[in-house]
């Protein structure tokens, strides 16, 4: 293979979207694959992960990371196979996750990039149940949420890549699970496939009435991917003591307005209730733990996963707005090649 | 002393109020005062409290307790002495303190009445630093916000009853300390008499701007009373693993339209702070370990503390007012009786 010609094909932040994103966020630009020098790892990507976070990595101003530099090449976790090493813990031929960012191929000096193994699960899946998303759900219920056996658990976004893993991980514990997500194909999902005790659609659905409905007692964790409306009507719902794990708040990313704050957050004092935020990273040294934990359960035919695929990293921008139309069915991967 | 004569005056519930309490909002009635029977105690009220919370008990709809019926006497906390005692706890001539309601005669039947001693500290000091209030700063600080030794600590609030006792409870723990309240003579008083390390005038100061200025590594405990526009800033300041405590929304209490919500909320998930309500009376059966710290803070010169002291029941619409307008300085007590 003659790699002074490779080309790498990459998107870079091309403008700070206001609102949705659309063309006029992204530039596909090629250049010359770089080649791995002492210490490093030529890693070609194979699978791209599409994640709602992705969209607050790209707003200016402080967040528990540097923004994308317009220009830059944009942020991603991906999966792919090394082909050049001059890695001591990498070999040609491996395959690893990490923040390879939106492009063919990328150069890393190995941190944080992990070995994962196509043997035990299809590539995708590493960055979905068994990647970050999976640790997301995995943490962020138990330390976080500090979930209890038997307790009731409401999750937002229910049938997104890390909903769908909180609602399975607490029915393995015992917990009565209700899972908020939009429309009637994802809500039988959810209590069909997943063995979730209810689904509410919000699209057709009167949000704080089901849960009234569903939840006499109230819920003792809410996990919200989603925010706005549907976590005000949460609120309205909570078990004295409960906990709140704010994930994300993927109804407000595209907002062009101020975001919209929960006018019922005063249920935290009445309830003697806890709203807590989390970025998964704090949970990387003990990934270990989660990734064991989910393997398990995946084992026991416990752990349902799905990875919505799209092809080609030309598709990256309609891709990604799949994201917030809510039109990806489980986890959303870009694949750049076999 | 005619016990069949003796009137008792009372502040009722005449109407449920929108937005500030007015005229209408009570009625003065006088009946007949009662008469201790088996197991009871009559107490004359000699100070009453007026507390922020009590706008909150007069709403319609479910709370941490069910709201004052109209027609009732309000509900309020009170220290009074004991006229007449068929109850085997309680002797004639005992000072106690409790929910005994806006009236100058209360039966009691025990529960929820505590014995106070008027040679400890005057009498009112019962109803603020010695009592709910300073419980609500004790627990609050250390248990809900779970302060560390010399953490950064905001309070709003910080004139007020609860307010000034949080913040030289965090200095004798070598916190630093700043303080937000409204006009300059607050203000001073929070930096030149109770030891506070920094005030912002909320009335005449960009809140955000002195807050960024004053906290540049961020504020690890946010102990907030206030809610809206100042909840709202101070999580654009927090520090990493934040706990902000929500012990009231005073701005929000009058509101005809729907609470505010902190439109700032995502700084949680940022920053992977906390945010947690309180209701002190969950800590009552831990009563005698806050007031052992408080009594003993106090013996050292560290804790003070100021009643502002209304004298007449029937200053009661009046009076309770003024903890929304802010007129009060210090522990809002209205004097029924010498």
């Amino acid at each position: 293979m003659q790699t002074a010609t490779r080309q790498n094909r990459q998107i870079r932040l091309a403008a700070r979207p206001q609102g949705m994103t659309d063309a006029s966020t992204w530039n596909l630009t090629q250049e010359t694959a770089p080649v791995a020098g002492p210490g490093q790892v030529l890693v070609q990507v194979l699978y791209l992960s599409l994640d709602p976070a992705m969209r607050g990595w790209i707003n200016e101003g402080e967040s528990y990371m540097p923004p994308v530099a317009v220009g830059e090449v944009m942020r991603a976790l991906a999966v792919g196979r090394v082909l050049q090493s001059q890695h001591a813990d990498f070999a040609e031929g491996d395959y690893v996750s990490g923040l390879l960012g939106a492009q063919e191929y990328a150069l890393s000096d190995g941190k944080g990039l992990f070995k994962v193994d196509p043997r035990l699960a299809p590539l995708p899946r590493y960055l979905g149940a068994f990647g970050m998303p999976g640790l997301t759900a995995y943490f962020g219920l138990n330390v976080v949420g500090e979930l209890k056996d038997g307790e009731t658990v409401l999750v937002s976004g229910a049938a997104g890549a890390v909903g769908a893993i909180v609602g399975q991980l607490a029915k393995a514990r015992g917990c009565r699970v209700i899972g908020i997500a939009g429309g009637a194909d994802k809500c039988a999902y959810l209590t069909q496939e997943l063995g979730f005790d209810a689904a509410i659609d919000y699209k057709s659905q009167h949000v704080a009435q089901e849960l009234a409905r569903l939840c006499p007692q109230g819920v003792d964790v809410f996990f919200d991917n989603v925010g706005g409306d549907i976590l005000d009507a949460a609120l309205t719902r909570l078990a004295v003591g409960a906990r709140i794990v704010i994930c994300g708040a993927i109804s407000q990313y595209n907002n062009q307005q101020p975001v919209r704050g929960p006018a019922n957050y005063l249920s935290l004092l009445v309830k003697r209730a806890t709203m807590k935020g989390m970025v998964v990273g704090d949970y990387y040294p003990r990934a270990m733990e989660g990734l064991q934990a989910l393997a398990g359960l995946a084992q026991q035919g416990k752990l349902k996963a799905r990875e919505h695929i799209v092809q080609g990293l030309e598709q990256f921008p309609q891709a990604f707005n799949m994201l917030f139309t809510g039109e990806n069915q489980g986890k959303l991967v870009l694949q750049l090649s076999e």
